[in-house]
């Protein structure tokens, strides 16, 4: 198994560099659970589901406690039959047979009810894609009722859901998106945009 | 069958505003193939891939040319079952049978060939995804040696692939990326960044 995520920071001011990487110490916490890759589109982070999604939001979090408007994209992937086997990303929730989807709906609903509350107020954009399966809808519409119930909900667009709450708690229920739809084996993607301190109304 | 994007221009300037106000002109030639719309995370183009990818290209291409480090975020997706068949995203590209990928290549490659030169040098991050079938590797594969000759080939990344070049080339191999790979009814992804003037080297 392999997971991880590109991620870009974009700060919407003169000063990007200076934010990007004074939130860069964000990620110190979790550098020793992660390999980390540089370039200048977007940096990679591989590594179990359980520090790579809590760094994004870390990073972000730390982005938006400085005011200005700043968003991040990230292609999140698991499974990618193309990318080589790597024990660092071993997680328990992706081993097993796929479960019956209201109990892996329930569980997702435990994990966000355990989110810590970060005090800082974020919209999130994803579309969550299962590859390699001929029936990926009913995966994506089980998501999307969990999604409605997760308690971040904002609404459904054209391609993709928006969530809108404290950072804990939509970080928490994109990884429980990510973990808990589409086969625990299987090749899931999420392409996810975060922003924060938009000047526009939503 | 419906086709469309979800795109946010992040201009890295804190006169973000003014950037995006005075580049999006650079959508009104297309305004009348396309229907247009916007909220504060992205904006909504729905419409037939010629103007679909041509217009998201106008608009980076207008922005970049502010010289101020600026990206572009694109969720692209063409025949979610999820989605409304609409008659004015029809393109004769999309009917009949999957021709042999060789074909499909060819087709693609004289496409780019016949793509305009906009003096706009651009970097492209993407992710292609082509959904509900079970051998999505084998198009994945094909769509990576198509990208290989295309000419505006950068590197291979994990989750993705880069392209360097003019705009117009560049753009012009992301929209055979999209149509030639994947059955033609079929539900095909992409998660896309463009990005120009960053002041990081490549």
């Amino acid at each position: 198994m392999f997971i991880g995520a590109q991620i870009s920071l974009y700060p919407m001011t003169s000063d990007f560099v200076g934010v990007i990487t004074t939130s860069l110490s964000a990620l110190d916490p979790w550098r020793g659970q992660l390999r980390i890759e540089t370039d200048d589109i977007s940096t990679l982070l591989v590594g179990p589901p359980e520090a790579v999604l809590p760094a994004i939001r870390d990073l972000f979090v730390a982005a938006a406690k400085t005011g200005v408007h700043v968003t991040l994209h990230a292609t999140l992937s698991r499974g990618c039959p193309g990318e080589p086997d790597d024990p660092m990303c071993h997680t328990a929730v992706l081993t097993g047979p796929l479960a019956p989807i209201e109990e892996r709906k329930a569980l997702a609903h435990e994990a966000v009810g355990r989110a810590p509350v970060l005090d800082q107020a974020v919209s999130a954009q994803f579309s969550l894609y299962t590859l390699g399966i001929d029936q990926h809808m009913t995966e994506i519409y089980g998501c999307i009722d969990f999604l409605k119930s997760s308690g971040v909900f904002d609404r459904s667009k054209n391609f993709c859901t928006r969530l809108h709450g404290d950072a804990g708690a939509v970080m928490a229920t994109l990884e429980q998106a990510f973990l808990r739809f589409g086969p625990p084996q299987g090749h899931v993607t999420i392409d996810l945009t975060l922003s924060a301190n938009s000047p526009s109304p939503r």
